[in-house]
């Protein structure tokens, strides 16, 4: 028998893939969701009933979203990585995290395929299938929908006609959710010049007001909230349900895809803006300039291999140890205050300041050094200009 | 006689020095203020009639916001340039014009002095003395503030004691303002932790409700906004006053300045805030990925360099011409809604918009490849990382 | 009746293709072989009779030597381009001229199909491919080596068969020449651990001794040896001939081709290596820290895109206009010495050194700045660190 | 009594210094030596009996050759850097480790005061003043030299007029020795158009002929010779006395000082060249492109801000852990022949080597992929730049 793991979501597109490819194809179809912080515990049940109801020969969910915070989520925050200064990589991250667990999953059962219902037009495909044929170059990858190109209404007619009646009502706006972030994509994000409406998002204004929260970092990581500590993991998920209530973290970004062409997707990532701008304002306190200046560009970089599917490349893992060791003095706390719409940064403490008070402050003259050391300093650091418009006679 | 030029701002520290430099030190001081943006008509009297009263030998005021925005506030827009993705640089940006200023000014007028009020302890006394002494080495540079370390009670004894009876109250906040942003310090921002008040700011909110606006960009350039055309400076100031009803464009920087230690600063900079995130979406529409991905390298050191007092390196006049020739195609509309405290970038339309619907959106398969040619692409990328994992049997 | 254009080089594979594709497949086939300065008359003669023999409609060589030099050459010297600091780039940067060539050719005679002769295993069939379809996306592209997989016998076969009899004795070694460079293929560089012997490299060793040479570069370019003027195109002629004498420039790459998998390849390429380094000495004397840093990282991203095909990027327009900004003050005599097998860059001479006596010697103390401001300089410079090592309490 | 260490090398300066701060100023002066290599057994016995002539309290010279190779000279290898493709650095990153030492000895003696006789004109001052005043902000620096400016003639003649006679002739060429290279400084490196003579070089020919020797490197670093293992400062060592007798390695740098004048010195580093060009060789068949392409970048900033005295900064020690974890499959014998003046790295081989036959040759078609999949991975790379050029008309 021909034995086939299916990433299953619980769409229409997978939906199609495992009727399809246990129907007509006579694969023995093992359906797998992989929850990288999405699902509810309805959302689960919905899932699984679906995958048992298109005759999968079994069904399972893994909870991935630990190692989906150990694996990504924490380089991210460690580099305060926004693809260009705008966007968390929710999804991107979310596609290799899930693809490596599908990918263990079937050598664990031995299967020979793998299935996905990526089309060939977009970034998750490169993601699934580079991942795939990286670590199981064994295991042939199946596609449907990718090959066959079928309309949604196509797909339910096959299924509706294999005695497969649910209802698959197009949402105005599809969505994906995880705990780094949700995406959002309609009509306007297919056009350049449109934003979403107030309702595409999926959290509403709740609270107005504002609410002044403290975030406590240690090594880089959120280990507590207004005092209470709890797992990093946990943490994003308060923050998010906290910032939520504020409509916070809206955007819409357009990027490169991998294959070429330009890409516009909304987002809403309250507590990965939060996180990643109250952590980038600790490490400007207690990192030095070069620290800074050379994390970002792995960071930048790190994000861009991450989007593009290279995250098996072995510069990830050299990239990880620098990020984790520029965070030795990442600890603090943080105070943010949230507002409607928007959130703001108020300042950090931390025992590795180095805006250090007793070694003079900015503006004032100090023990540190004196005038004439200053004078001296600014003519050496003007040696070699000087030098440059002298002999090219420019001044 | 002995000729100086004073960099006047009318403040105590440079009241100090005109008095100071001319009855004690026997120059001839011709005092020179530098208006990049920041002076209203009142102001300038204002100034003028302070300097005349200290006895100087001439004052003059010269209007330089063409200059400053032609010399670097342009690059600033073409580079998105952010200090640490936060910070306009709306201050060092200026620094450097008003040391160009001046020391033009003294070499017309045939000085051997240029005096300026800065302390030991900041970034203004590097960025002004690296000027002077690169583009006039011949000149003499005298500082007072610097070398004596008076307090503000000894300068004003000294001014009355000498017959300048001038009113020098304290200010709460100190505030530098000019074309491309307002600084605000004060004593929150002595410590790590405090915010600025909402008092602090100049600009306070008396819109609430939203506005929508069209803001033109013509290779680079804001050319009109609301279909309006003016030259870029008047739209900075135009774009400015309008959002400045909605209390936009706040947040507080902590950066590296150029001695060394760690330096916090409020600011407010609506025009700067929003224009860099509007020419920026559109960038993401028009440029391609390599441009994008070089131009924020080379924009990043823009930033830093003039950030540290090195305009007059030749590698800025070569990124310039880098940057300049990136805008070739960074032409079109820019649409942006104005809140309280925030604004929102809703899309773009440009004629140079790469997200072209002609060739396949995102997501979707189309006329311009096939599913084949997307798994030869993927299959292809994922050659060197499948072999690395083969050699070094890591799958 | 199909029009077609074969990049013709008057091998066995291109040879096939003129065969094949005109009798076998009923194009008309336009053969045109492109100079970048490797072919000699004897040699353009020679491949113009043999395309005659196999039928051609036509045959036309484009002499692109100058084109060669202006659109890539000239940009590898202002930023001493050698990929993985070992290889000139030679056959690259002749790949995508020629693709430029032979598409602006085939967009001229009104051709609807343009073929060429590479493999689906190599670099060139992706910068062959890539050139077309950006050119003309309208023009399909042609390629039955890649198609087929013949073998050597086959195609010899297929011609004798088809009355071309030539003799195509495979030479031991596979010779790629041109204005920058040959590249050299033989067994030995199938492995990592061979490297190949003399005769293998086209030069050989004539002058014992040695010879002194001066280089003279007006802005970058090399306008004279030994003081005699002529083109940088006749320059790079001569001095590769001079210095071709002493078996000058030999080595072995090894190199990450675009599609993933390592490529070893031999190259000689005196004239390269010898301005490379000339060029470079000299710009380190009259060039700023940071021109010469920035310009590192973009001329390598330059040679990168280059060797992946991306010459048409419009971020390489941008790099070529900072690169040749750079070079304003590049001028002035660099002197060099012959040896057998090896050079040394013995000095440089130029009105625009910066290593200037009369602003001090390394090492000697000076009017321009005094102990104390050196004491100033460096202790303003120790202060990050100083207050990190305080605060975290190393020290 | 006033506790002195000055940081002595038996020449003229510091033997200056000795006599000069016991006698004339009462320090306790603690003569120390720090050998990273470059002194004889009989050089040392010759500094400490001049030292002791000399009436200094107490001399010592630690050994520091292996804290050398472990704190610099490791990374300096795994990151293949010589400072603008030229220089190993050779003496920048003695001075480092010399200053560590001195300044911890320092400490353990309870010393209030460290001495170096370094001017104010060059690197070494920065270097030391940089790290002393780092890790001891205790200390007070005494630097005679630089601050009184004595000619030669001077010092001998205060010498011999305190009864200390030892003959001072000034060698021809001054030269500093260590493990990781001689640097050689004379008349002609202060001009720029001149290089060394012959005899200005340590080490002269002795071998005419060639010599194929094997490198073994495990994790990056040297740990056999010609398959006999040994530490890696042994084999460096060894190596360089072989490569001596082919007067292998020499070179002249000009190059950018701390203090922003350009500086030229020639040097001879047969063993860091060789080393550095095999290492690298065997990184290019094992690494992947982007670990090589990163480790470049921030080995070329390991490299800068060691030159600037900066090895300090935290920074260094995140390069540091990044560069260590790309070398855990450097690992491999590199081939290299010695021929007089110049040596070839002929080939490697290594059980992590990328260019493996299994997965297809460059140039033949193979298994891995068909031409199909080479033809989608082409036209999938030009999307972009299709699209532009389509865009804005450029076809």
């Amino acid at each position: 028998m021909k034995k086939l793991v299916l990433a299953y979501s619980g769409g229409l597109d997978t939906s199609y893939c495992a009727k399809y490819l246990s129907q007509e194809k006579g694969y023995e179809v093992h359906a797998v969701s992989v929850n990288t912080g999405g699902f509810t515990p309805e959302e689960k049940k919905e899932i699984e009933e679906k995958a048992l109801k298109l005759g999968v020969a079994t069904y399972s969910n893994i909870e991935a979203v630990d190692s989906f915070y150990n694996k990504v989520v924490k380089y991210l925050i460690f580099g305060n990585v926004l693809k260009n200064n705008t966007y968390p990589l929710s999804v991107s991250a979310e596609r290799i995290v899930q693809a490596i667990e599908i990918v263990n999953y079937a050598k664990k059962i031995g299967a020979q395929y793998i299935a996905h219902g990526s089309t060939g037009a977009g970034n998750d495909q490169v993601r699934f299938d580079m991942i795939f044929q990286i670590l199981a170059p064994e295991i042939e990858i199946i596609t449907p929908i990718r090959d066959e190109q079928l309309s949604r209404q196509e797909e339910i007619g096959y299924l509706k006609k294999n005695g497969v009646d649910m209802s698959w009502e197009k949402a105005k706006y599809s969505i994906n959710r995880g705990l780094w972030g949700t995406s959002v994509g309609g009509e306007e994000t297919l056009t350049s010049h449109q934003s979403l409406p107030e309702e595409a998002y999926p959290s509403q204004l709740k609270s107005e007001g504002s609410q002044k929260i403290k975030l406590t970092f240690s090594q880089g990581e959120l280990i507590a909230i207004d005092g209470k500590e709890d797992s990093p993991v946990k943490n994003i998920e308060l923050l998010n349900s906290m910032a939520s209530q504020y409509a916070i973290g809206r955007d819409i970004h357009v990027g490169d895809t991998i294959i070429g062409i330009k890409g516009r997707v909304g987002f809403e990532a309250a507590a990965p803006l939060i996180i990643i701008k109250a952590h980038h304002t600790l490490e400007k306190h207690v990192l030095t300039k070069w620290q800074q200046h050379h994390k970002e560009y792995l960071a930048n970089w790190y994000g861009m291999l991450l989007h593009e599917g290279q995250y098996l490349d072995e510069v990830m893992r050299n990239i990880e140890v620098f990020l984790a060791d520029t965070q030795k003095n990442v600890s603090g706390d943080v105070f943010v205050t949230l507002h409607p719409y928007r959130f703001v940064v108020d300042g950090i403490q931390s025992g590795h300041d180095l805006m250090n008070a007793s070694f003079g402050s900015y503006g004032e003259m100090n023990k540190g050094w004196t005038a004439d050391d200053a004078k001296g300093f600014i003519k050496i650091n003007s040696n070699q200009n000087k030098i440059y418009y002298h002999v090219n006679k420019i001044n």
